[in-house]
């Protein structure tokens, strides 16, 4: 009959599915019912908890506008967002595993500030012009998983601005990203600044809730990086500065050791690319390996 | 250092709770950390199926305002609300265990129409005046769980239409809703229809989540309750029509076999209140038992 007790709510949940026609959708409904039910049994959640957590996630909803995407944070500050890069990740190694070839650059998540159709610009170019900061060199190489060069990768670059503020926060002007292709012999270069560190945006909801969680809201300097190339899985990640603050702990989860690196200081001068330099610059290199396509 | 497997991203969550000053707070987090990420691994979600939990979240979030609530109407149908009803009366039936008394009457969803304010009529009124449907008069008796009789009970009570529709989804004026008072022995009696089977909204997300899932969006035939007296815990019910469709899978998992009672039908002639009836009328007597408050 229709009773119910405590115990039986979930599975009733699931047994309403019957009549489900997309297998896979009713596995991840039955497994998202079975744990949200056993995480409010866990808590014993009451009913002005409840009641807290409709209102925040209304707010997190109400939040979200074209630039704003406030669900996407909340989702990057519970390890959610990095969690599911590491297991698509995950997938993509286990294809490859017992075949020779190294590990694939590591993913990390994309973030809320890409920005599709940046300015295309020719390998060397300095896409800070006019902009505050460090000038750095980025280079290296783009290969496949088995040292093979990859040539017209198409490489999306992005960062904030000397402050920790990216383009599309402060207005409709894109500045400090760019896109550029590989030479041949797929090497990259391009200048830039040696990105700072910067707080996620704690204006809604979301930042009251690290507030409430205790937590700071900062990520690491850090550079995207989107690399494309046919016959190869997309790559989306970042290189970190390693003695970033915040590094051993990012707001959103993202740092991963193998994208850390050093931005060695440099005193004026010619530049490995041929540029000379007329202040101190940086140099930031990392060679790239991207998993060829199943 | 700063390294994060796959398997320990929840962990790093819990663990940058640390300067938490809220105790319950963190215990609540890091149970829901816990489980969402066990979900995410356990389905082994895929980047589109997280945007598009990404999209679906936003668009409930933005369908709400102030008379739709559709993040209350997910937690509904996901059964998440129910759950949280039958915890909290767990936990009073728990502080009540071994001491003598009758168990209280069950408790269910309070749904979104409840609208406070409702005109207050005399015991006996009939509050479906100038509505089609059956007529029904509705009466018993307010006890706490000794027996002993509550007087001066404010109950709240509203239905949908004779078509399965609530004056908030039509309108500003409030039509079947009021609020009455047991009489000096408890007793409580009014008019109004026998409720039908409805629809929750599916013009929005979570509509779309529904047929998705296979799954009808209706409820059975119920008249809401809700019960307040000084020196008691506040009770949230319903009273379903016993031979209503959906009486067997309510959309929103709110029916238990204690609140669901025969409505006879009765021919013309004198009902039980002293009201000469011109046609036939149907009568829902239902005595109710509340807490006392700890």
């Amino acid at each position: 009959m229709a009773q119910l007790e405590t115990s039986d709510f979930a599975q009733a949940v699931i047994d309403r599915m019957a009549d489900c026609q997309d297998a896979r959708f009713q596995e991840v409904m039955t497994a998202l019912v079975q744990h949200l039910h056993a995480f409010a049994k866990q808590v014993d959640l009451q009913p002005d908890e409840w009641m807290n957590a409709i209102q925040f996630l209304t707010a997190v909803g109400q939040k979200c506008d074209e630039r704003r995407q406030e669900f996407i944070l909340l989702s990057d500050t519970l390890g959610l967002s990095m969690l599911v890069v590491a297991l698509d990740q995950a997938r993509g190694a286990k294809a490859l595993a017992g075949k020779p070839g190294d590990k694939p650059t590591e993913a990390t998540v994309q973030g809320p500030f890409f920005w599709p159709g940046a300015p295309q610009v020719e390998l060397g170019a300095d896409i800070a012009e006019g902009q505050h900061g460090d000038p750095t060199l980025y280079h290296g190489k783009v290969t496949d998983t088995f040292g093979k060069p990859i040539a017209n990768c198409v490489m999306d670059v992005w960062s904030g601005d000397h402050d920790g503020l990216y383009d599309m926060q402060k207005g409709d002007s894109m500045a400090l990203r760019a896109q550029l292709r590989t030479d041949q012999d797929g090497n990259y270069r391009f200048w830039s600044i040696r990105p700072t560190f910067y707080p996620v945006p704690v204006d809604g909801p979301v930042g009251q809730m690290l507030d409430r969680m205790g937590r700071h809201p900062n990520r690491p300097g850090h550079m995207h990086m989107m690399l494309q190339a046919p016959g190869h899985e997309r790559l989306v990640t970042h290189i970190f500065v390693k003695d970033s603050p915040y590094i051993e702990s990012d707001a959103v989860f993202g740092v991963r050791n193998s994208l850390v690196i050093d931005f060695p200081k440099h005193a004026p001068g010619k530049a490995p690319d041929g540029r000379t330099m007329s202040k101190p610059y940086y140099t930031a290199h990392y060679d790239f390996r991207l998993v060829p396509s199943a």
